[in-house]
């Protein structure tokens, strides 16, 4: 793991040194140079919660020659030339940033702002959603693992853009706080966020393009408006969708859409009623509802991921899963997609509030 | 103050108590008959955060014609015959929750699933919404005062009903858990809701067809999509409205439709950027952000209110000042909207969470 | 598991079902007998977060004869006469509740209120703190779960007690909101939970005797003062205990008194600095800090566990695996005690608030 | 106002603004010299949730012949040269920090590590507890403002204290995360804070010093010690005093004494029952508890406060009034301590969390 002191990179080392096939031979992080330098510190010391008994390196000082594959968990940006580096020596490579998820650099030249490091990676890189992408990621050398906005959106919408339903549709997300990183001045404070909520980086949020290129794969290139939410809570992240379809759908076939769907997923779970957060923190699984307004005019899809997991961590475990044709849920998590078990609207998704 | 026990009701027992012009001659509670029973009790006993030195007692006790006006604050159903009785005796009259906001007694009775015990006070009652309602308020003898989502909603896209800029509209809300209410078994446990978050009460939210009332009285009568979140803190409302509209609107243009519309209004503020629920908090005032997308094909909306305040107990005092004839802002809160100073964008909108 | 809906029931379920070495057959709840009756469903259409796909039963329906073990997360009073049922058709019983903790019956009387259902198996009960009972628990009959508080108390003050070095002691508890339990009436609200904190159950909670008993066993009869207070935050518990000595002890020997006495332990951790409760959340593991005052007249010791795992249904695991003579750590939770690497104060332990 | 942008400063902004005896004239803050720079600019739109429509200058830009009295809201180390130019300009100053507060340079260069920039002032500097200093607070030229903790503990002890009732005592004191300030690298961050509670600034927190110089001015020169634990909430403080009395007294007398002590002061209250931080939330007062064990062998005293109000800027204003010669309640809050009404235990008090 490259970059474990970050929220992915730390979650990724924990998961990866539980991982009963894989074994975690280095974890690296930037030598700060003073008193407070984390390297040849394990990472316990840092993080106690995650527990894991291995030193941090620097990079520098690794033999690349030693390793089969590498999750990258850098800043965007940053990850680039080292993902080239690491590929030259025969790594395979999943990226957990921003830099491999476009298939064309002027998209994410223009939304990033800044050039790109290595652009001739972007035609091997393959999009990390197994769900979509399973065959072209076995084997595969360099994965762009997804945002977490667009794991949950994509996994939301996905079933009605391949029927060709979306007129058009709006993303509303909400995000627990972890999205922001883990160190450095950066992170949101508590005061200020806590008994707080807002919108954020709109116009022009980062992920707005990544959701339209994989939406457009899927056969939708209409209008989209994403806008994020910061609300005060750790580690969980709710996509609101909704759609005003291009024809009606029954309530009955839109359920039965989305089960065709993911009738074969195991971290893709269908629930009974309206979703929590709660239903998927530390866990690997999106949790999603689809519903229809009484008349028939719009389609509201509710999908629930735990950012750091799903959203980041455990994917980027299926992913190097995939890559390295271990069995995609081995080390993932100890938690596999539930099926909906009857028709009736189970007893959370009475509304707790009626004012 | 009826019910003075409730979220709304205590909240409007002390605004009142503190009110210059308002002398606080009753509050009331139900009689449980035990020894837990509220009755004889002063207010700050029960919740010492109000210190309201006044006396419980049970409606049943009190001689109505000592008294010039009433807030009820009852659950809905149960104010209607109480407004009767109490409009018979003589008494102004501002009732707090759903039983006086429509016009049409079906309406009501479709969507509160209950016959409507005083229908013939309808059309005497005039909606609390005194931004559009400010004349008809005036010496009003029956105001319903509106819902927390609908206050926040109609505020946030009244302007453009006006100009019959909207084909359609979502609204996506969010709101802290003090909608529940105080006490008894509806109240949001703490382990379930703190670190969660979720939709709830779709479809079907009672408080959609009276943005659909206010919205249709504006000039708007089309598609209307509202889904109320549940998010982790005691107070505060972000209602994020996405307009798709009728034809393009420059930006300039849309914030001088804001301004011009609120410039007069000293509980509506216009926001320099992406606003909080935390600029809000404990006060009367409605903080609204217009935005448009850069393609010009949305328009998005966000308005944050304090749903206890402006969405209940503070609205109910404006409306009592002006069916009173008193200075409309007498006692409300002592916080009043500020003009926004500048064209830049505030550094508290700079986007936290980058991810 | 008898009694699978509340906190700890559901979470012990949950750990065994995944227990490589214990086969989940069956889980129980009370019929309620109504539409809303948990009979007959899978817990996780219950809890979607614990995701057991194993069917509520009641109590009645089974064959005991069938059964090699039970864990009983009854409230305290009612598990009594289950335990002695369970124990005549043969079972080894884990009791997570008050019943069993206690030696001596009028203790129980005395702080529960209420006569014991079932006296005679007290005498085979063993107290379930596999730190200093685990002979008596392997192979036991009846184990009598710990409390909370009495799980990291006892952890924190044995090594003292031992040695005969305190004068008195004051326990001051801060605990998250999860001891309360996860259903009912009893379930604290958001708010007035949230955004606060308060000291509760004082005088004589019931606790109280129960670290005095264990204290004793260890040597320590003195004054004991335990005060808990409710934290705002889902789960995990701090104690400090702050205790005057009966002479005075250096700061390497103190250090050495705790490394000695945990050295073997594999849920015992000691922390290189001041500990918080995150740093054990969903682990068996509890962690602890002992420290000395410049002036060497007071020790105070910290520890954190998560209050529902070690503080319940996790040490309820290792304790079945006591009883079973199963390895003691299987199942119980994935992350076992790290050792102290360094006599230099972690980064984390650098204050946070300076005002 | 000096020092506008901290939590204190700009709270005292906001309640001299709204102060019916006192001009808010000037607020001053840092220039930063580059965009971000907040001179030039109103306070509301740095916090809108202040609304204080007067412009950030710089300290240096003020003509301060033109004032009489400053609030400075520096850090500490930082507000002593300040406070000797504004003393020798003849303005009456209230500081905020800890530079103050000690009659004594040696204890303040001893805890606080740094020389004293003026110490020529402490003789003339009185600290500001009105409830004890009333006397010499009015017309004082200079008020060194007590910490957050030393204002609730010292009233939670001084009754004991002067009755010479205190063999030792355990002061363990639990503050929201405002205590740490609202700008800055050093404000905690969201993750890590949230569901997450630790003891932080031991040993040797600079408040430890000055509650036992104020305890030792009321009679107690003994045993202090003193653990502060951050807990995540915004604001408000609860300290939990634990003493091991000389002498037995009886329940009905300890009240008495607190009865007797505070029965003229207008923000201490005591309550009926165990106080809870929310009751003071925003308001001037302090909450007290005196309780007393079964055995008599321990006196447990509670207090709760606002630590940025009566712990920080209320009673900065409160103190300005005693130094301007205005009414001492004056802009300091609406709310005032409301008398116990009767000898039961409230509602409130019922123990929420059973387990």
């Amino acid at each position: 793991v490259a970059g474990a002191l970050g929220a992915v990179g730390s979650l990724v080392a924990e998961l990866l040194w539980k991982h009963p096939g894989v074994e975690l031979a280095a974890i690296t992080a930037r030598d700060t140079g003073d008193g407070d330098s984390p390297i040849g510190k394990f990472l316990y010391e840092i993080y106690p919660e995650h527990r894991v008994p291995v030193r941090l390196q620097t990079l520098e000082a690794l033999d690349l020659s030693e390793f089969k594959a590498a999750v990258v968990a850098y800043p965007t940006g940053a990850a680039a030339s080292l993902a080239r580096k690491l590929r030259h020596a025969g790594l395979t490579v999943v990226d957990s940033c921003g830099d491999f998820r476009f298939a064309d650099v002027e998209t994410y030249e223009d939304w990033y702002g800044q050039p790109h490091e290595a652009p001739e990676l972007l035609e091997e890189a393959v999009y990390g959603l197994p769900e979509f992408n399973r065959d072209a990621l076995k084997g595969a050398g360099l994965i762009g693992n997804p945002g977490c906005y667009p794991t949950a959106s994509v996994l939301a919408l996905a079933p009605l853009a391949r029927e060709g339903l979306i007129a058009d549709v709006v993303i509303d997300a909400k995000s627990g706080v972890s999205g922001a990183g883990k160190r450095g001045g950066a992170a949101p404070p508590f005061i200020g966020t806590d008994e707080n909520m807002r919108p954020y980086g709109v116009p022009r949020h980062r992920h707005e393009p990544e959701i339209a290129d994989q939406l457009s794969s899927l056969g939708y290139q209409g209008l989209l408006s994403f806008v994020p939410h910061l609300i005060p809570l750790d580690q969980g992240e709710l996509v609101s969708c909704y759609v005003r379809p291009v024809r009606e759908i029954g309530e009955a076939d839109l359920h039965a859409l989305y089960e065709e769907a993911y009738a074969e997923e195991s971290f893709v779970e269908l629930a009974p009623g309206l979703p929590t957060v709660r239903d998927v923190q530390r866990t690997n699984i999106c949790r999603i509802y689809p519903m229809r307004d009484p008349a028939g005019t719009r389609i509201s899809v509710f999908a629930t991921i735990d950012n750091l997991w799903k959203g980041g961590a455990s994917q980027a475990v299926q992913n190097l899963n995939l890559a390295l044709r271990l069995p995609e849920g081995e080390g993932v998590s100890d938690s596999v997609a539930m099926p909906v078990s009857s028709d009736r609207i189970s007893p959370l998704d009475r509304p707790p509030v009626s004012a």
